[in-house]
């Protein structure tokens, strides 16, 4: 197996949040694909191996303030004007399946559309020695692309299960996973990232 | 016309290099499809307005040093054992039809994959008081996607001239602006933005 | 009057934390030369002045997980085994002079010494179009230092009322003011301040 | 001896540049400081010791082009109208006693007052797993004070030969290490230094 998850791997999962995983709001095409084909519980299993082998895991959230202060209106995305994820409302929530525990992070991110750029989240990983990441959540659009983008500009091995992503429609997110995000990242399944994940421990 | 491209609006051109945009090299289908669509052209075109009006310019460059330093090779795109874009070398100069004068910004990189990040980029375009980008050049698979959602995160307007953008393979172009890009950016065309260019002046 | 202060103005207040402004802790010498000079009522002062005239306010907090992640213990002052300014104790909270409000901005970061590096600071600041900031807290030995220098370097003006500021020993902070700090920043006063403040209306 | 320098350590250089440490110009202070206590030879031997066992060294300079393009002037520091570090100038030059030598990384900026910020240092360090720097050269008044704050910021360990750095006057040197840096980095000399670097080789 040539999958390599170093002690020093973390998970990072993208806006598994109940206001976007939300099949009767503004991202139901997104919502209905990641369930689909399973998505929240093959990154449950990846979470569950994650923790159980001591791994660092930080959920990357979209959040907002009532008067939407700090989120400048700059792109037809963050000029939705979706019932936002209000810092304290159930929509802002992580899914149930992933609910944060103790020891998790949570990186919550008032600006802008991937959660690298200007958030504490480089430094939560420097803190811990990570070099390596686990790609998860949605979408393959905007967010988890971003995302991919950026910790490869850090210095960051990158590994995507693609059973752990979504993005809609279902053809699209075949053809960023084969013309995009290949040449950035290892693609490999929620299996094979738990295989090798329970075969060594993590750094904490 | 509803495009707005105000006196503080710069055209960043992407890796419009001769050893990105060859056509018997690594990148040949995408030099094909950049060659297929007309796209120098089509940037040509903005970048004359853009020169004519007084608007920054910016060519965002992929170099690298001969023995590779600072080059990080954390994905499979940064692990190819291509040619590089040598400093110095004809492979790592911009295309004739775009090539530099003076006046323009040149922002080389040894790192990463998309041009923002850690580089002067961000600091010009503020030095400029600019608050839009002209987004164009190779490619869209990775580069462009990349100083698109970068750009958002700064919080720039992002205008996208479909004509001035390439990707391979010609499927995977159209379904990344219809279903990745058009969340983060006006589309629009070379022709209208040289229009609204010329319409205004810039603020230099 | 010289000094500039448009309505794209910000107070920033930097750790400004019963934690720290601490009479009998690990920096009661910083505390005792606040409270000599009257750092809390003058930073009070520019803080009602800026409410009062719909400018943006920014708490910049030091804070820690009761694990203490994300805090990489690479320096001197991040080894200290003070007792930490854990989230959700009194020791991080704001002292009351300067509680916040409704409407404010508070900006926690586990990491580092100052509060711009890979916080939201930057992208709170640009949502709201500012382009200067008015620097005030503790200390000029390091983090209020490390603030002026950050937002110099992303383009920012910056205004320094030398009374709504503090370092120990009292001579070191005269000589950081007129040897480093008045190369980057306009020193003033608070009610230097205030009056330019109450002049005009901030852009909220 | 206590003093750690692991074979990941980088030496960086901050403007040391003919027109910085010129007797007869802006900052001649400041030149006539680092002269008095032999800061150049100091680095020097540092610079030896550091390219004999195979440490990075980088070179981090102030630069300006013809036009003053990508400088924003918005500090007393910025707005000096001396005559800049023209690109291709001999004021740009380093200092002969440090002159680059092929395998050097030398990191121009156009903008701000420290040499991390939106530039490609961090990525260059990054890509040699470099986790500790030696902090050198002009001044500690502004810039390598910016430079031993950013680098803790980023996860860095720093040491700082205290012959091996200047400020001016002397006086204001000597409170900023005892007051200000002594808390961030690890104070030593230059000889130790290169006693220790010499103890081990690099990672190159």
């Amino acid at each position: 197996m040539s999958l390599a998850l170093p002690s020093t791997t973390a998970l990072l999962m993208m806006e598994c949040q109940k206001g976007v995983l939300d099949a009767s709001g503004k991202f139901a095409a997104l919502a209905n694909r990641a369930a689909e084909k399973g998505m929240l519980a093959a990154i449950a299993r990846i979470l569950a191996a994650s923790r159980d082998t001591g791994r660092t895991v930080v959920h990357c959230l979209s959040v907002a303030r009532p008067d939407r202060g700090g989120r400048r209106q700059n792109a037809p995305l963050l000029r939705l004007s979706f019932e936002g994820l209000t810092i304290g409302s159930r929509r802002a929530e992580v899914m149930d399946e992933l609910a944060p525990v103790e020891g998790d992070f949570t990186v919550g991110r008032l600006h802008g559309v991937s959660p690298f750029h200007d958030t504490e989240l480089d430094a939560i990983l420097r803190s811990r020695d990570v070099t390596t990441v686990i790609a998860t959540g949605v979408s393959l659009n905007v967010g988890v692309t971003g995302l991919v983008i950026e910790a490869v500009n850090r210095g960051y091995e990158v590994v995507l299960p693609t059973d752990a992503v979504a993005a809609a429609p279902a053809e699209y997110e075949a053809a960023q996973l084969k013309f995009g995000l290949r040449a950035l990242a290892t693609l490999t399944t929620a299996d094979e990232v738990c295989a090798v994940l329970r075969a060594s421990k993590g750094s904490l």
